[in-house]
C-alpha cells in the first residue's frame, strides 16, 4: 500500500520559509573550493552542516583527507560523514552531496550578490550553490526535520557523505569511499545522489546512465625553442602545421569519429531502446535555447538524445603551447599539445579505446612525413556508468516522483560524467540512483545560478517520499 | 682614391674603453617600452641620448608622439631627431635606430644582471639592449666623437632618427617619418639602418631585402557560449572541429602553401640569382644550431636560403578562444580564432594575396557543410622590401666592410620584416641600406643578449668608414 505521506508533505509546506532560510545561511558561506583563500569558508560550511546534523540528532564524523596534492600547504576540507538512525529492521540508504561551490563574483555579471540568496517574486532563488549542490544537500536535512516535527517515523536509516572538493576534482574522496565501502557504508542497501538536473524545466527525471571520458594529449615538438616566423618560416618543419593536420583527422563536422576501432565497440541499439526516446520530455527548441544557437548536428529529438547519451563523441578542446592571446604574434611554437577527449559509452573499454587512438594518431602523423616528434597519451580516463532502472531503488524513486509531481519521471542518461557514481557502485556493490532536484535552466556553473522555490520545496517532499517508497519496496 | 681612415681607426681603438663605458651607461637604463611602469626609464634613455648628442655638438629635437593608443593615460616616448653638420657641399645620410629594449629579468634565466653590462674575458658583452639596438645607436655617436678627437673632418652631414617604441610596434613613428620625409629629412641623400644581424658569426653582410608579412585571423563561431563536452558532445557542431580542418588545409609539413594564387605571384628565380647563394657564408650546421634541432624542410644551403629570403612561407601561430592552459578542461569553445601569417616576397601584391586567402578559406569551410559561421580577415599586412644593391649607398658600405673586415660582405636578404625600412624608402624616395653591427648569435630578444666587443669596436670603425666611402662615391 502507498505510504501515508500527507502529514510529512504538509509539514514541509509549513516549514518552507525555515528551509529557505537554512539555504540562505548555507549560500552565505562562500565555500569556493578552487580558491585557496576561501578554504576557511569551505571548512566553515562543513562545520555548519555538521552542527545542523547534530542538532537533528544525527551522529557526525568530520573526516580529514590530508593535504591538497597541488598545494601541499593547504589542508583538504573534511568529508562530513553522518548517520541518522540505526534500526536494523529498516533499509539503509547512503546519500551523497557536496557543500563546496564554483567561484562567483558580482563583477562576473551576476544580477544579484552571488552569496546572498535572493528570492524573486516568481520563486527563483538566485545564489551560488543554490542548486549545485547546497539545495539538494539541505534537502536531506530538511526531510529529517520535517519528519520529526510532523511526528512521522523516519522510514530508513540514512547514511550521508558530503564532500567539500567536488568542484575541484573531489581530491581524496575516491580513496575514502573505497575504504569505507565495507566500513562506514557497510550496511548501505542502495545509494542515492542528488547532484544533477532535469532534462528540461517541467518534467522530473531519474538518471540511470552516464558517459565516460577519456582525455588525450597529442604533443608534437621539433625546434629547441619558439622561433620567429620571419627568420625560420620556410626553413623549419613546424609542429603546429603537423598538429592541426592530426587534430583535423579525428572527427568531422557532423561528429563522426574517424578513428577506426571506436564505433565497433558501441553496444547496438535494441528494439526496446528504440521506443524509449520519443516519450521523453525534450524538444529541439530546449536544446537550441541552451545552445544559444541552432548549430546542431541532428535536427530531431531521438537522434540528438542518442548522440548525447548512448553514442560516443569526440571534442577538440584546444592547443597548449601555441599563441592563444588576442592580437598577432609571429611565433613558430616549438612544442604544441593538442587536447581532445572521447565521451565513452557501453560497451567501450578504456584500454581498447586508448590503443585505437594511439594507433590512428601515429598513422596519421607518419603519413605527414614529418621530422618532428609525436607523443600521444591520456591525461585521464573514466568509465561510463549504466545502472539497472528496474531495481527497487529506481522503482521507489519513480513512485515518489509520481506522488509528488503527478507524472511518471523520464528515465534519462547523461552525456557527462559524475565519476563518484561509479566509485560508489564499485565500493558498495549496490545500485546507485541519480535523483535530481533542480532543472536544466538552473545554470549550475554560470552566473545567476538559481534553484526554483518549487523545485526546492517539492524536492524536499520528493526525497522524503523516496525514502518511504524505499521502505515499502523493501517490504514487498 | 680610398679615404684616409687610419687616424680615425686608431682613435676608435684608443677610445674603446670610453665607448664601452658609454654602452654600459645606456644598458643601465632599463628602457623597456612594453612595460608602462618603465616608461620614465624609456624617456630617461631618450634624454641621455639627447644630452650626449648635444655634448658632441649636434642639434637635437625631442619630438613628442602623443598618447599611446592602447594606454591613453601614457605618453609615448619622444623620437630623438638630431643633425650633425649642415655643409651643403657634403652628402647627407639619414640613420635610424631605437633606444628602447625588450623586457628582461634576471629570473628569466639570465646568467648576469640584464641591465648591468658584463664584459667577459672572451669579449662578449652581456646586457639587454647591447646589440638591439643601443650598441649600433651609440655607434653613430662614437663615430662622431672619434672624428673630433682624431681631428678628422666628418665626411657627411648626419641626420639621426632614434625612436623609443620599436619593441612595441613603433607607435606613431610612421606618421612622423611620412611627415618629415619632405621636412626634417628633406636633404637626406640615402638612408642607413643598423638594426639587424649578420647571417652567421664570422662574415659581415649588407642586407638589401626583407619579406613582408600578412597576418590573418580565421574566426569560427557557433554556440552562444562555451559548452560542456559531456552535455553537448555529439549534439552540437563544434567550431574547433571546423577550425583545425581549415588550418590543416593551408600548408603541408614541407612548407608548401596549398592556397591557389600565391605561388603564381612569386618572381621567377633568375640565372644571375641562381649563382648568388653558394658563396654566402652560411652552413646547415649554423641553422641546426640556431634551430636547436635538425627538423628542417631542406637539407641544403641554397634551397634553405631561398626558402627564407625569396619564397613565401605560411606559419600557423595558434588559436584564440580554445583551451590553452596545461591540464585537462572538457570545454567546447563557442568561438575560436585561428591565427596564421604568410611571409611575402616580390612580386606578391597584398590585395591579391588577401583575396586568394579569403577565397580558399571560404571554399574549404564550405566543403565541411558546417552550420557554424566563418569570418576570415587580416590583422595586419606589410609589403616586402627589396633595394638595389648596386646603388652607391651599398657600394660605399661594401667598401667599408672590405676596409674594416678585410672581406667582401655577403649580400643578404632577411626572412623577417623591418617595416620602418619601407617607410623610410617611401617617405624619402631614397635608397635604404641595412648595415648590421651584431652577429647571429647575439640573442636580440632572448636571455643573455650580448654584443661582441669586436663587433662593437670594429662596427664603430665600419660606420665611420661607410660615411667616408659615401662621400667618396658622391664625388665620383
Amino acid at each position: 500500500m502507498a505510504p501515508q505521506l500527507d502529514g510529512y508533505f504538509a509539514e514541509v509546506d509549513k516549514l518552507s520559509t525555515h528551509f529557505i532560510n537554512r539555504l540562505a545561511k548555507a549560500v552565505a558561506i562562500p565555500s569556493v573550493s578552487s580558491d585557496a583563500a576561501r578554504r576557511p569558508d569551505v571548512v566553515r560550511m562543513g562545520e555548519f552542516l555538521a552542527a545542523e546534523l547534530r542538532a537533528l540528532g544525527a551522529s557526525v564524523e568530520m573526516r580529514p583527507l590530508g593535504k591538497q596534492p597541488d598545494k601541499p600547504e593547504l589542508d583538504l576540507p573534511p568529508v562530513v560523514l553522518a548517520r541518522y538512525g540505526s534500526d536494523k529492521s529498516k533499509r539503509t540508504i547512503l546519500v551523497y552531496g557536496h557543500y563546496d561551490v564554483q567561484p562567483a563574483e558580482k563583477s562576473d555579471g551576476w544580477a544579484t550578490e552571488p552569496f546572498d540568496l535572493t528570492v524573486g517574486d516568481d520563486g527563483r532563488m538566485f545564489g551560488r550553490g543554490s542548486t549545485d549542490d547546497k539545495g539538494p544537500v539541505l534537502g536531506w536535512l530538511n526531510a529529517i526535520e520535517a519528519h520529526q516535527r510532523a511526528g512521522v517515523d523516519f522510514p530508513v536509516n540514512l547514511l550521508m557523505c558530503f564532500e567539500g572538493m567536488e568542484e575541484y576534482g573531489s581530491e581524496g574522496l575516491d580513496e575514502l569511499i573505497e575504504k569505507e565501502g565495507k566500513g562506514y557504508f557497510a550496511d548501505a542497501d542502495a545509494v542515492c545522489i542528488s547532484d544533477n538536473y532535469w532534462l528540461g524545466t517541467e518534467k522530473p527525471c531519474l538518471t540511470y546512465g552516464l558517459r565516460g571520458c577519456n582525455y588525450y594529449s597529442v604533443e608534437i615538438s621539433g625546434p629547441g625553442a619558439d622561433l620567429h616566423s620571419g627568420v625560420f618560416g620556410g626553413t623549419a618543419q613546424e609542429p603546429m602545421t603537423d598538429l592541426v593536420r592530426v587534430l583535423g583527422s579525428l572527427v568531422d563536422t557532423d561528429g563522426r569519429i574517424l578513428i577506426p576501432g571506436i564505433d565497433e565497440q558501441v553496444a547496438p541499439v535494441t528494439a526496446e531502446e528504440e521506443g524509449l526516446y520519443e516519450g521523453i520530455s525534450f524538444t529541439m527548441d530546449t536544446l537550441y535555447e541552451s545552445l544559444g544557437a541552432t548549430t546542431t548536428i541532428h535536427d530531431d529529438k531521438k537522434r540528438t538524445l542518442m548522440a548525447r547519451w548512448r553514442f560516443p563523441s569526440l571534442s577538440v578542446h584546444g592547443v597548449e603551447g601555441a599563441f592563444s592571446a588576442p592580437g598577432a604574434k609571429t611565433v613558430i611554437p616549438a612544442k604544441v599539445i593538442g587536447k581532445f577527449s572521447i565521451r565513452t559509452v557501453p560497451d567501450m573499454e578504456i584500454e581498447r579505446t586508448n590503443e585505437a587512438v594511439y594507433k590512428y594518431v601515429k598513422e596519421v602523423f607518419a603519413k605527414l612525413g614529418s621530422k618532428n616528434t609525436l607523443k600521444v597519451y591520456p591525461q585521464h580516463t573514466g568509465k561510463w556508468w549504466v545502472a539497472s532502472p528496474n531495481h527497487w531503488n529506481f522503482r521507489a524513486a519513480g513512485k515518489a516522483v509520481e506522488r509528488v509531481w503527478g507524472v511518471k519521471p523520464d528515465m534519462t542518461r547523461e552525456g557527462g560524467s559524475i565519476p563518484v557514481t561509479l566509485t560508489f557502485e564499485q565500493a558498495t556493490g549496490k545500485n546507485v540512483l541519480l535523483l535530481p532536484m533542480g532543472s536544466s535552466t538552473d545554470g549550475a556553473h554560470s552566473i545567476n545560478e538559481k534553484l526554483d522555490k518549487r523545485n526546492y520545496i517539492e524536492g524536499i517532499k520528493l526525497l522524503g517520499a523516496y525514502l518511504h517508497y524505499v521502505a515499502e519496496e523493501a517490504q514487498e
